[in-house]
């Protein structure tokens, strides 16, 4: 996607071996580039999330673990290197993967030859991240093609998202955004609706951002607004992300997803979560039940983030000072309220039987 | 209601004549009270929101043209005080209603008696709207009991409320939050889930604040979180304020407030909404069509002001420079999801039947 009018990936290698990175911790207020040159760079950039995003912080690990390779390619740098990085945001399921993948391919081959394989594989985890967010693009804009249709292609077909599952989040086009992507430079006329997101204001700062500069219009409102703009007709669909999605296609996403597919239930606006085949969990089945949900910092919810006047940033305290916060991160949306399911194979129901029509394989796995 | 352990209402009048206000547009982060001397002191306080809340606007209204009267009793001091005082907030209905009252009862006096008549008046519609909250918090205390009842007496009340109904936007109680007060004294373990409410974070400003002053535990939420909470059981039941209700029973009030209301259907958590009488628009039915929505100023939702590390208050931006927002500062909870309207005359249905159940002198009225 584009910064500044040029297409960027999130994160990218530079021919002497040092990885680049968008330093996402400073957005929307500046856009800084950061290098990452060694093992103990990347693990600083997943925990203090420069890199956020489960697609993306799987391939700064996978990043990592080359870099590690190119200071010392033993097997006990190998060792290290895995267990620093999963050290660093313990319960995000790419990252855990990517380490394994890693791990798995270089373990076998003389350290000679790990450094160039380690590298190689990380690139081809980063394409083979925007081939399958190129197809949820491709899928999703069906969805966006039959709202334009309905609407008999007059005015503009309205999108309401929450937090960023965008480029930002992924290596190239995002998941949620990427079908608005797609719809883009097919001409169709569109406008988002950015939820601000709170309490850690993804759509208000990464979302707002990475739509401004691909130029898409868009108009950020406060989460409690979405329901009051499909009560009076303002939004054709939504499209939001996903964490988790269980076997029989319940949602864990960013807080506050669910209150918005309960609105656009009682206001019949389709509801879609895009999601990457990996991010099923083919083991679970009740989303409400067995997904646990991460109680964060509760100064996410007492102080904000934001730029003053003078154009520094700073934090500011929103609450009395002893008045208590409670911060849930996730809730479940259950899959009767979905829509449907954006996968790189296609849209299907958010359903045991949905899932299992585009992804036979997982029959087996499923059953439990 | 208390303010550091002492007894407070939140405007009155000293011996001299002088108006004592809390500045609210400090709060949570500083404590100051304010002295109106003149009708230009009263209409900026209501205008800048120093005091807001509707019943707290009329009474501010009906002590800004007794500070008329003190200065200047004549006839055309008596217009000039209304139109001065109506310009503020032009769509408050209490306000136009507490101004009507007091030229209907000062115009036909002679000058001399005005001041003194119109203090007078004014203290009284205070004790009045105080009279008409305590009687809300003795009916909605019905609604906390019944639930009480329903845990068999064990563990914690727990109420969700959305922005700030409480005492700050009255005389003294508030309405949301009257029956929360009048549980407190009866000894009910009450727990309040405080909503932020944003754009303006009424809720983590004055609720929070009110409710700690007062020694109630409570804990301050993002807006998101709500439906969450309902899903795992941690609310008993919602409790808001409203704006405006219709003869039918569809409730206006602060945007979010139908989001939480669709959770607490979707997960059988009872839903009051505590509103005085003269909040009830007996001419309109379809809240969803008939009341307009006021659109706000999108800085609301770009900016945010809070409390830097060094104490002082400033505001900060939270969106990219370019991004456009929306503000709708209401929405309309229809009448389906409202498990009782709390009045000052008791509980009843969120309904035409109801409504006139409790006041059938308005049956002509309610007949157009």
């Amino acid at each position: 996607m584009n910064v500044a009018g040029k297409p960027m990936r999130t994160i990218w290698a530079e021919a002497d071996g040092g990885v680049d990175i968008i330093d996402q911790t400073l957005l929307p207020h500046e856009f800084v580039t950061v290098t990452l040159a060694t093992l103990a760079d990347a693990a600083h950039a997943i925990k203090s999330m420069q890199v956020r995003g489960a697609p993306l912080i799987g391939a700064a690990a996978a990043y990592g673990m080359a870099l590690a390779m190119r200071d010392d390619a033993s097997d006990a740098m190998l060792a290290r290197a895995a267990d620093t990085l999963l050290a660093t945001r313990p319960t995000a399921v790419n990252l855990r993967w990517a380490i394994e993948e890693m791990r798995r391919l270089l373990s076998p081959l003389p350290p000679a030859q790990r450094a160039a394989r380690a590298y190689a594989r990380a690139a081809e985890i980063c394409d083979e991240d925007v081939a399958i967010n190129r197809a949820i693009g491709e899928a999703g804009f069906g969805a966006i093609e039959t709202a334009w249709r309905k609407k008999g292609r007059r005015g503009r077909i309205d999108v309401l998202t929450h937090c960023n599952a965008g480029w930002l989040a992924t290596v190239d086009w995002g998941t949620a955004l990427a079908p608005i992507y797609r719809a883009q430079e097919t001409g169709i006329p569109l406008h988002v609706w950015v939820d601000e997101t709170r309490p850690r204001n993804q759509g208000a700062s990464l979302t707002a951002w990475e739509l401004r500069e691909q130029g898409v219009p868009h108009t950020v409102i406060a989460d409690n607004a979405g329901g009051h703009l499909m009560q009076h007709g303002k939004v054709d669909l939504c499209i939001v992300g996903t964490d988790r999605t269980t076997a029989s296609g319940d949602v864990a996403n960013k807080i506050g997803t669910y209150l918005k597919a309960l609105a656009a239930y009682d206001n019949k606006v389709p509801f879609y979560v895009a999601l990457p085949s990996p991010t099923i969990d083919w083991t679970i089945s009740d989303g409400m039940r067995e997904i646990p949900i991460e109680e964060r910092d509760p100064r996410e919810v007492t102080e904000i983030a934001g730029r003053l006047p003078d154009g520094s940033v700073a934090r500011v305290r929103l609450t009395p000072e002893d008045s208590p916060a409670a911060n849930p991160a996730f809730d479940v949306t259950p899959a009767r309220l979905v829509t449907g399911l954006i996968t790189e194979r296609g849209i299907c129901a958010a359903s045991r039987e949905g899932l299992l029509s585009l992804f036979p394989e997982r029959r087996e796995a499923a059953r439990a």
